[in-house]
């Protein structure tokens, strides 16, 4: 696989996997998608920017919540369809949700339980 | 969001991202697919069972090769569409490649380098 068709954006229609790890902890932040202009401006801007899938645009990662994600490595995976972003965490906290890392709740018998870090508060940060 | 629809297989299909993490390491080893029944497998026998999207089956990690995962936690995001495997990897390597991760290649300037560790053969693994 050379350089040119890595990522492999065409692989499963245009995204790609996003995984954030902190560069420090290595805590596992949150994941998302990118599309092949979204990676391009990631290495362009050194900070993450992933496709929104939601709203079909361009999600520059902080824009709003100041919680920006600055790149300090990239890789790929074997078969080109996911990359792994090694990120210093502005403000501490990746989740809209104001805890530290996305993945948040941990599996408990049937169930689940909370076992994250509240850094903020989305109230605050985001606004009504 | 309750228990019982969590994870959600409905927002993207039925599928979810499953991202495998070293339990000691914190190293990304990979990142593939779950189906509900993938899922329910997984929590069953304590090894990660994944959904393959390329042969549309089941795909018990290290049936072929022995590198097994052994779940020791697992983690789903804010939005139920993605889980975070904790796990101890059997034979120390879950590419098929036979790199310990399948993120072996890391962005260089315009292009990728090498920055692995190969731990087995795969030609020696899975045969001809």
């Amino acid at each position: 696989m050379g350089a040119k068709d890595t990522p492999d954006f065409d692989k499963r229609g245009g995204l790609i996997t996003a995984i954030a790890q902190d560069h420090e902890t290595r805590e596992i932040l949150m994941v998302a998608y990118m599309n092949a202009e979204s990676f391009q401006k990631t290495l362009e801007l050194g900070e993450v920017v992933y496709w929104s899938t939601s709203r079909n645009e361009l999600w520059h990662k902080g824009e709003s919540s100041g919680n920006t994600q600055v790149l300090k490595e990239l890789r790929v995976d074997c078969d080109g369809d996911a990359v792994l972003l090694i990120v210093e965490q502005k403000g501490r906290a990746a989740c809209h949700t104001g805890q530290r890392s996305c993945f948040f709740r941990v599996r408990d018998g049937e169930g689940w339980r909370e076992d994250g870090e509240q850094v903020f508060d989305p109230a605050e940060v985001y606004g009504k």
